[in-house]
């Protein structure tokens, strides 16, 4: 299922050293974000959509385990025989997978026990790469780019989940030591883009998920888009001028939302003293002004669109304008923030934050393109039968690993899911 | 919000005479579709999506109260104060609705009373069409166009919703004595379609929707559609071939449901010493096998696609081959079928079936078409807030009014849905 | 199941004549309590507690039918072949019941139809009272007596049910024309009872049920009950004084049902323009401070007992305390009250109020007596499964037939429930 | 809100050096169960009712830092400013409560972290016994008697969760590694004990709940009771009868927990291979047909003795004829079965197994005894709050602190809960 990431898909030394790497890296950097956990962080779980940072670790091997290793690696036996069962998330052709909101009542594995599940896996896989028959190459290293690929997936899904867990506790832990950035939002500025007849889908080159291909054509009106997304300090005056309480602004089902949850603000922002904070994983933070507003639903950014007098912008409209620009160097967040070892630079002109701030919501439903089908066997679960009741967002957020951003990615999400890093780019008429 | 219905909008005598009869006639229709009802008939809500019919007379009836009399009728005051909050189905700007889930709770009004309503409702109608100002007259007559298909969808739905309260009784009453249609299901042609860069949406010229606008350009590639819907006797070959206990035929949410419903079959279908039965309009019957499969939801639909390797069409593919046909006179689903007083033929070549017999899901979620502002005031609120989580249909039902049918029509419901009058029709590359 | 209604169980002419009268008394009774009503008001369920007007008229003969008629009468064929399912209560040894909850969504039988089931039974149960064998006659007469005794149960389950349909309707429409009533409450005056060795149970020489049985010994310190129950008045202080806000004065479940279903006073109870209203059978009506109050949980009187310094009497504590007393002849309340045709008198000294105006909450649970058992057949699960979970009830309220009435009577209700006519008389000790 | 513990209340040395011990070897008791877990394991929580062990071991030491520490040690400070709301249970009174069906959610504070709490909690509370004034000495030996029952209550309270929370893994982990016991069941036998005017309630003389007290007289007829609980080999004779397939042998309430929860055999029960086996806290074990049937609801209990033709004991019946027996000194089962350091011997004749097997259900309500009064203040809210809903258990089971059972002593438990040690001994009339 995924594209290429090689032209010349061959079996010789230095493909072989390159994939080992990339192989170690990605595998070394789950274990490197969860170097400040005590054993209990591993273990929890808040909310049916979280998962414990222990299954995130055990998971990612299960699918080596059982994509590569069972399949393309002679002499390797399963691990343990019951993580077939424990560690499956939803590949139903393969087998029945362990029910998802039981996941935080297994105290065991241990946590040690996932760092050797971890581990028996590695040394599989590097016999495994090392080793493969010329003839298995191409298979094997469109698999094993899939799973890394899965894995920084999961690598963003483990924060985002952290953070929840984190913010569920009246102790209001912090993650990691973070520093404080105050920033100043840049000038917002609106951006025409040109319509016409256009291509959008993965261009082919590198690695992408069937679901962003094929590469087709759609028709577009002229647009415009904001240089950057809403502010929290434009997000505050929505909220002061009653837009969690006007019923006109919203979708019926996001006006049912707010009602049955309650919602008056972002998830993770509380009010205190009068002045609102808001949970990072730097711990109990004021609300930085400056900075994109982040863990809103799709309901809040239609809602908010709505109060402003604009609106969100398709997935093609995204795209399009973000075709332009390629992640830059000094977007690998998770270094960068410290989440690994070593933020986001802004352009000062054009396009601002596309990649590696929030994910951004759009107006477009997660369909499948024109002539999708998606691959025969288990891996055909991982994107396509989920196309249905979930928006698409773009971009990429600040706990996305950098070289797992490009402008083809389709992320996807409930309307009214918030614990995702997602916030709100808006987009006009010319 | 709708499009003129007349090109030219004046007051004069014949304009008044052509919309008075339009309105008896529709008013008069909704009544007809009631005659064979008893008293306790028209009280029973059997889930929360199922409205009284008493609730669908007076709901329609409030319509034209509360957004023509109470508007341009300089005389009229509500029929009854507490009506607003009863009748109201989901207007939030314009007041509180009473609870949805609680219609069937209430034994008043009584039938007779609502009929009062009704009368006292066109009385004043007849008075503010006969007698409405010149400069009133082209915003009188696009709300009570706007009012008449309101009032054709609710006749569709009072049929819909009896069905499902007589389903829901064990003793399965007919709503009506019926003929028995055995159908032979006529010969599936598989046809092709241009693409290209098309347009789509209202031309104009007559009413529609504020949802069927702006027409705007799309491109297609080249198709193929279905000649006909799916037949019962197909969708039986899916049954037989195991179709509700494969995964992976299913979209994940449509599995969820297979499993949380126990669905085996389209809803209505009964298995009786090994026969498969459904309920009818006229009771219980054999399934009808030449008949389009009815009554499935759009997660069955796009499993029966997948199983025959297929697909669903888009909203744009179903409208351009849609847009060669106009419904024919003798679509007039519910004077032909018995339901008010005087069944659609199938054209022998070409598309068949496309208005009239079951309304056909697409693979196209609900949005918003580029360009699309909901009006302002609380008729904004008939279409737009809808545009989120549910799934466009096409067609027509042989429950839906011969002239509320039309090729840019856009009907939504969810994908989990089954009580509507629903069926498949297949698509596929050229 | 049924003790004896007559020492001599003789099926001579005068005990067939006395019992069809009776028969046909009640059952007339019945039919007089929904003269009422409309057609509409037959068919409604607002909650699953609640069953429409024509389910009790249709169950209370299928009853006679079930247990009488398809037992003794020989030529004796089911009405209709379905109505052993829909009209079954919850005699599980006997069938598959009709769901509960789904009572109210049948529009069919219709009330004309409930009424033709109800004259064939008249009908059959008239000639097999008239015909029975001699030897049947014991038996017969037996089952006969219960099943009056259980349509009088359904009488009062019916205008409790009636209040609850009318109470959800905001038109809050009166079920009968009713005379307003200001009641000046008695003084409370405490009165003492001697403990000891007691008896407590049915005594025999007239009808009751078997959990009434068997007599027993009880040993009781000595006690003092309130001569009346709780006022209106007196329950206006307790809220004043935050009754409703101070978990201490709560069991563990009241303090849950406070605060998830948001009381702040009795059911139906609702404040206008600063007063207390309450729904009644004749309509709105401000409320009376002199009346007991009704319609409170058995959280709702233990907790109004904390908060007055005294407790709830034991079910021997009332029976021993009741004894002494006999409903009166002008405790007819359904007649009194013009329910029927032609308001109970109080007592001037000691207990007051007994029978006849609020069923009143005890402390007991619900247990068998010592040596209960219940008796073989379907008939057996008309009190004993439901000996659990539940609290007793004692006296009987303005809605129970008057000689429905007896000292040894066990209602039996989940504390939290509030529709039944339900109040508070207080314990202490002496 | 204890019975005094000591006769003489002095804070002599005597009485101090031996309250001390107490606390300590309590205390001890509780962290020596924990010794074999996993750090992982302390943290999870697998219904609402479960709570993870380190919960378990918070909570006790919060009750000694609420109602000892800061009310009689002068200087000492709370520990965590938040432990106060993580760790109070349902104290509404004192202050409120963390949800309790999130006490999962929590992964800190850390193990490590709990154990510092209780080592400060510890420290303090050593230096309070030994320094506090003669005149708080009454009142400190009163609630420190009472903390360390609490504790002993939370000892089985944190066994029992465990094994679900162990339960609840496929891997089925071992608590600890257990003896396999293969018991023979002794022969059953039916004891008649006489009737008449007893007295029941705790006698004085030692610690006891308040729910324990007054005693009072109660009229008992005579009656026999089993000579010990029901065998797993008995019970699945009525599981071979089709005992949970029989409506008539059930509670309403019991059948529908039968349906709602699928239940065909005790909870932590399986077929493997057409035999059945168990988990037990040393993990999976075919099922020991001579030990006493255990995690049965009261509504299987209760079932059960109907299909026997037999009935539950009520509370007064199960304590007189087990007052006449003491706890024996090889009851002590946290110690014999290998939780704590060094099972419970049976007698030969009269009643065997009535402390240290299982809870056996009786069919009494928990009710307040007469004359019961809840103590002022937030200790008040240990038991009595509680009298709603539940049934009361006597006995103890082979999880019961040794020295915290006694013949007077309540527990109780909801009809339908299964996961704690609860079994059946029957009851007949002589």
């Amino acid at each position: 299922m995924p594209h290429s990431r090689a032209a010349v898909r061959t079996a010789g030394g230095d493909a072989r050293v390159a994939l080992l790497n990339d192989y170690r890296r990605v595998r070394e950097d789950s274990e490197g974000l969860c170097r400040s956990l005590e054993v209990e962080d591993y273990c929890i779980q808040t909310m049916p959509d979280v998962s414990p940072a222990k299954w995130h670790l055990a998971h990612t091997s299960w699918f080596f385990e059982t994509f590569l290793l069972l399949q393309l690696h002679p002499g390797y036996r399963p691990h343990h025989p019951a993580y077939d069962h424990l560690f499956n998330s939803y590949y139903l052709t393969h087998g029945q997978p362990f029910s998802r909101p039981q996941r935080g009542h297994l105290s065991r594995p241990t946590v040690a026990q996932v760092y050797r599940y971890r581990e028996a896996v590695d040394a599989a896989m590097v016999e495994l790469i090392g080793q493969a028959a010329e003839s298995d190459w191409s298979r094997l290293e469109c698999l094993v780019v899939l799973g890394l690929n899965h894995e920084q997936q999961h690598q963003e899904l483990l924060l985002t989940d952290l953070k929840h867990i984190f913010a569920c506790n009246p102790l209001r832990p912090a993650y990691r030591e973070l520093p404080c950035a105050d920033r100043h939002e840049p000038k917002l500025q609106w951006l025409p883009f040109s319509g016409g007849l256009q291509q959008v889908g993965h261009v082919g080159g590198g690695f992408a998920y069937d679901n962003e291909s094929p590469r087709h054509k759609v028709w577009l009106e002229e647009y415009r888009l904001a240089s950057r997304p809403v502010s929290n300090a434009e997000y505050l005056d929505f909220m002061a001028d009653g837009g969690y309480r006007q019923s006109r602004l919203w979708l019926s089902e996001g006006w049912n939302a707010v009602q049955s949850g309650g919602w008056q603000a972002p998830l993770y922002w509380e009010q205190r003293d009068g002045q609102w904070w808001y949970m990072t994983l730097g711990g109990m933070r004021p609300v930085d002004l400056g900075a994109p507003v982040c863990h809103v639903s799709q309901y809040e950014a239609d809602a908010y669109a709505s109060w402003a007098g604009k609106r969100l912008p398709s997935e093609p409209e995204w795209e399009l304008a973000a075709s332009a620009l390629s992640p830059s160097p000094d977007t690998d967040n998770l270094r960068n923030a410290g989440f690994l070892q070593p933020m986001p630079g802004m352009g000062s002109d054009g396009l601002q934050q596309v990649y590696g701030d929030v994910w951004e919501w759009t107006a477009s439903a997660y369909s499948p393109y024109p002539g999708f089908r998606a691959p025969d066997g288990p891996v055909g679960e991982y994107n396509g039968k989920f196309m249905s009741g979930q928006m698409v967002l773009r971009g990429g957020s600040c706990v996305t690993p950098a070289n797992h951003i490009r402008a083809s990615y389709r992320n996807f999400f409930y309307p009214g899911d918030r614990w995702q890093f997602s916030g709100i780019r808006l987009a006009d008429k010319l």
